[in-house]
C-alpha cells in the first residue's frame, strides 16, 4: 500500500505533465476557435470593419506599384517607400481622421521640409566645424518648442499628429542634409511620393464604403437617447407593475444599457473632432453643427446621472397608503412612459433627421399633466399615516422621475436648436384616419412593452395634427375589449388650433 | 447734409478696414502674449511638461550623432534616419507609454523583418513575372488580416501600435526587397538602428526626472477620492448653514472639482494600460495591481453619480418640523462631514501607501450611527403635519446621503483591498495624548470648514487607538468656550477591543 501510494505521488507529476501536453492541441484548439467566433462577433457586430480592412489593403497594394512598375520606380526611385508609410500610418476607420491625419501630414511635411532646407543653407553658411553644431542647435529648439506645444489642448485635439510629422520631417531633412547636397530634389521627391500616399487613402477612404465620423456621432446621439428612453420605459412596468423573475432580469438587461451612455464622452469628442474634418456628405453640408451635438451628448449624460440614481430603487419596494397607491402607480408609469416616449421620438427625429414634430410636444405636456398629478398626489392628507422612512423610496423615485421630466425637456430644446441649426425638414404628419392610428397606437403602445403582464396599465395619448384635434386617452386594464366599463375613456374634439396642440390632461380614476 | 451723409457712408467701409489694419499689429500682440500666458501656465501646471519637450530635444539630437559622427555613419549609412524616426515617433509622455511603443515597434520590426526575408525569398522562385504579383498578394493578405486584428480589444489596447509598424515594416521589406538584393544586410541595419533609437529614448525617459504612468494613475484616484470627500465634506455647510452669498458661490467652485471624476474612466484606463508596461519604481513594484485602481476608480464614478444626482439639492431649501428642524440638520451635516472625511483620509491612506487607518473605520461608524439617527428622526411621528411635496427635497437628500454612506463602505472595501494586494504597510498612530488630539481634531475642523458662520454646528468625533478607546463628541455653538452648557458632552471611555473600534453612537440634543 505504502510503495502505491509513493509510486501514485511520483507518477503525479509525470502524468500531471503528460496529460498537460496531451491536452495542449486540444487547448489551442479552443483558443483557435475561440479567436475565430471573436472575429466573426466583430465582423458581424460591424461589417464596415471587414471593408476597412480591405480598403487597406488595397490602398497599400496599390501604392506598392511604384515598386513594380519600372518608370515610376525610375522617377521616385526610394523616396517611393514614402507613400507606403503614408498609407500605413495614415488610413484611418473614418473618412475624417484619414484626412485629418492626411491634411496633417501633408502640411507639416512641407513647413517643416521648407525650414529644414532653410536650416540647412544657415548652417552650411557657418562653416565646416560650426555646422553640425549649429544644425543640432536647430534641432533640439525645434523638436523642445513643438513638443510643448503638443501639450496646449486646441492643438493636442485637431493638430498632434501634424506636430509630430513637424518634427520628424525638419530633423531628417535638416541633418540628412548634412550629408546630402541635392537635398531640395530630395524634399521634392519626399513631399511629392506622401501626398501621392495621402492621396490615395483620401481616395479610397471616400469612394469605397466611406465610413464618415460625422454620421457615426449622429448614430450614437440619436442611439444613447433611445437607450435612455428604453430605460424610461422599462422603469415603469419593471417596478410597478412587478413582472415574473425571468421577465425581470430579461428586461433588466435591455435596461442597462444606459450604462454606456456615463462614459460615452470620450468617443463622442474624438468623433465630433473628426467631423469637422469632413467635406459634405449625405445629408450633413460641409458646416454641419457638430458642436451642437457635442451639447446633447452632455445632456444625454446628465439625464444618465438621475437614471443611475434612479435605477438604485427598481429593487425597493413602493410603499404609498393604500387609498392613493394605485393612482400614484399609474402616474409614475405615465410620467416614466411619457419621458421615455418623448425620448424615443426625439431619437427618432435625430436619426431620420426632421423637426421634432408635435408628438413630442405632446408627449412631454402628458408628462407635465403626470408631474402635476404627481405632486399634487403628493400633497394629499393620506401621507400623514404613513411613516416618513417608509415612503422615502417612493417620494425619492416620485423627485427623481420629475428631474428627468426637467432634463427631457432640456434635450427637447437642444434637439430643436440642432433642428434649426442645422435646417431639419418638417416631418411629414402620417395621413391615416384617427381610428386606423387609434388602433395602431394600441398595437404599438404593446409592441413596445412585450413583457406586459395581466394586471398591467396602459395609458396612450394620442391626438392627430388634421384639422380637428382627436385627444383619446385609452385606459387599458388586463383585458382589452370591454374597455369603456372598466375605465373611464376621454374622447374629447379640441377645436383646431395652429400649434402646439392643446395639453391633453390625464385624468384616469381607476375602477 | 445730404453729400456729408454719402461721403460717411462711402468713408464708412474705407475707415473700417484701415481701423482693422490699425488694429492688426495689437490685435496680434495681444494673441502672442494670450498664447506666452497660456504657455507659462501650462508649464507651471505640471512643470514635468517642460522637462518632457527637453528630453525630447536631447534625444533627437543625441541620435542625430549617427549623421555627424563619421565613423557611426559609415557603418549605418541612410539607415540612421531610421533612429531619428523612432526617437520622434516612441518618445512619450510617461515611462510606460514610451516603453510600450519602443517594445511594440522593435518586436513587430522584428517579426514583420524576419516574414518580409520569407515572403521575399519565396516570390523571387517564382519567376520574374509572378513574382510582384506574388508579393503583392501578400502585402494585401497580410495588410487586411492585421487591419482587422486591430479591431480586437484587446490588441487595440496594448498591441495597436505593434500592428501598425508590423504592417508598414512587412510591405516596406518585402516590397523594397524586389530591388534590393541585399535585404537581409538592409534589414539588419534597420533593426539595428530602430534598436538604438528606442534604447535612446528608453534610457533618456527613464534616467531624466522620469514621469511613471502608474504613479499618475495612483495621484489621479488619490484625487478622485479628495474631490469627492470634499463636496461631502462642503455640502452640509454650503447647504444646511447657509453661509452669505459670496461665501457661497466661493464654496461652490471648489465643491463643482467632482465634475472630473465623472468623466475620469478614459484617462484612467489609458494610464493603467501604460502602467502595466512599467518596471518596478519607487514605492510601485512590477506587479503592482493596478487593476484594482481602476475597480476603485469605477466606485469613485458610482459615488460621483450619486453626488451630482445631491448637487441639485445644494440650493433648495430643506423644511422640515420646527421641533426636530436643527437635529435633522445637525444629523445630515454630521453623515455627509464623516462620509467626506472618510473619503478624504482613505485619499491620504492612498497617497501615503499605507493600510486604512482605524480614522477611516471610525468615520464610517460615526456616519453609520448618524444615518442610524437619521432614519429614526426620519421615523418621527413630527412629520405627520407636514406635506409630503414640501418635504420631499429633505427626504430625498437624506436618502442619497444614507446611499453615500453605502457607496463609501465599498470604496473602503476596495481600498483595503488594494492595501492587501499591494502590501501597503500600516500606518504608525500618533503618540499625541488625547488631550492634545482633541484640541487639535477641533481645530483642523474649523481649518477645513473655514467659511462657517456664526450660527454653525460643528460635530466632531474622534477616538484614539491606544489602550483606551476615548470617545469624545463635541458640539459647538458659536461661541466656543462655554460648549458644555450649551450643549451634551458624552466623553465615554470604551474597553480596548482589538478592531474595528466600537461605535460611537451619536445622540446630540441640542439645548
Amino acid at each position: 500500500m505504502e510503495m502505491d501510494a509513493a509510486s501514485h505521488v511520483k507518477s503525479g507529476p509525470l502524468s500531471l505533465g503528460l496529460m498537460r501536453v496531451k491536452a495542449l492541441p486540444e487547448k489551442m484548439a479552443t483558443s483557435i476557435v475561440d479567436a475565430a467566433k471573436n472575429a466573426r462577433k466583430l465582423g458581424q457586430d460591424d461589417p464596415r470593419r471587414v471593408y476597412h480592412s480591405l480598403k487597406v489593403g488595397l490602398a497599400l497594394t496599390a501604392v506598392s506599384l511604384f515598386y513594380y512598375y519600372q518608370p515610376l520606380y525610375d522617377n521616385f526611385g526610394v523616396s517611393a517607400m514614402w507613400a507606403v508609410m503614408t498609407v500605413v500610418v495614415v488610413f484611418e476607420f473614418s473618412v475624417g481622421a484619414t484626412l485629418s491625419k492626411g491634411l496633417n501630414r501633408g502640411l507639416a511635411t512641407l513647413l517643416a521640409g521648407a525650414l529644414g532646407v532653410g536650416a540647412h543653407h544657415l548652417a552650411s553658411l557657418s562653416g565646416h566645424v560650426a555646422e553640425p553644431i549649429l544644425l543640432g542647435f536647430f534641432v533640439f529648439v525645434l523638436a523642445a518648442v513643438s513638443t510643448f506645444l503638443r501639450f496646449f489642448p486646441k492643438v493636442k485635439a485637431r493638430y498632434d499628429y501634424g506636430m509630430l510629422i513637424f518634427i520628424l520631417t525638419f530633423a531628417l531633412v535638416s541633418v540628412s542634409g548634412f550629408r546630402d547636397d541635392e537635398i531640395l530634389e530630395l524634399a521634392h521627391k519626399r513631399l511629392t511620393t506622401i501626398l501621392i500616399g495621402g492621396a490615395a487613402c483620401v481616395f479610397i477612404a471616400i469612394c469605397v464604403c466611406p465610413v464618415w465620423a460625422g454620421e457615426d456621432l449622429h448614430k450614437l446621439i440619436a442611439l444613447n437617447m433611445e437607450k435612455l428612453g428604453s430605460f424610461l420605459q422599462g422603469f415603469g412596468d419593471a417596478h410597478l407593475n412587478r413582472p415574473s423573475v425571468e421577465e425581470m432580469t430579461d428586461e433588466k438587461a435591455s435596461m442597462k444599457g444606459y450604462t454606456s451612455v456615463l462614459t460615452s464622452k470620450n468617443t463622442e469628442d474624438v468623433l465630433a473632432n473628426f467631423a469637422k474634418w469632413e467635406p459634405g456628405h449625405g445629408k450633413f453640408l460641409f458646416r454641419h453643427p457638430w458642436a451642437q451635438y457635442l451639447k446633447i451628448g452632455t445632456l444625454n449624460r446628465q439625464c444618465g446621472y438621475r437614471i443611475e440614481a434612479l435605477s438604485s430603487y427598481l429593487d425597493s419596494n413602493f410603499l404609498a397608503p393604500e387609498e392613493i397607491k394605485g393612482e400614484i402607480e399609474t402616474v409614475c408609469d405615465t410620467l416614466s412612459l411619457e419621458c421615455g416616449k418623448a425620448l424615443k421620438e426625439l431619437s427618432k427625429c435625430i436619426k431620420k433627421m426632421t423637426k421634432p414634430s408635435s408628438v413630442v410636444a405632446r408627449h412631454i405636456s402628458n408628462a407635465k399633466a403626470a408631474a402635476k398629478t404627481l405632486k399634487s398626489l403628493l400633497k394629499s392628507d393620506l401621507w400623514a399615516d404613513m411613516e416618513l422612512l417608509d415612503i422615502i423610496p417612493t417620494a425619492t423615485a416620485a423627485s427623481l422621475l420629475i428631474d428627468m421630466l426637467a432634463c427631457t425637456e432640456q434635450i427637447y430644446e437642444a434637439v430643436q436648436e440642432l433642428a434649426s441649426k442645422a435646417n431639419f425638414k418638417a416631418e411629414v404628419e402620417p395621413t391615416v384616419s384617427p381610428e386606423m392610428r387609434k388602433q395602431g397606437q394600441i398595437m404599438e403602445g404593446d409592441k413596445e412593452r412585450p413583457n406586459k403582464n395581466k394586471s398591467s396599465k396602459v395609458v396612450d395619448c394620442c391626438a392627430d395634427n388634421d384639422d380637428r384635434h382627436h385627444v383619446v386617452i385609452n385606459v387599458v386594464d388586463g383585458s382589452e375589449p370591454d374597455v369603456e366599463k372598466k375605465c373611464g375613456i376621454i374622447v374629447g374634439e379640441v377645436a383646431a388650433s395652429s400649434s402646439p396642440p392643446p395639453p391633453c390632461n390625464v385624468n384616469i380614476q381607476l375602477a
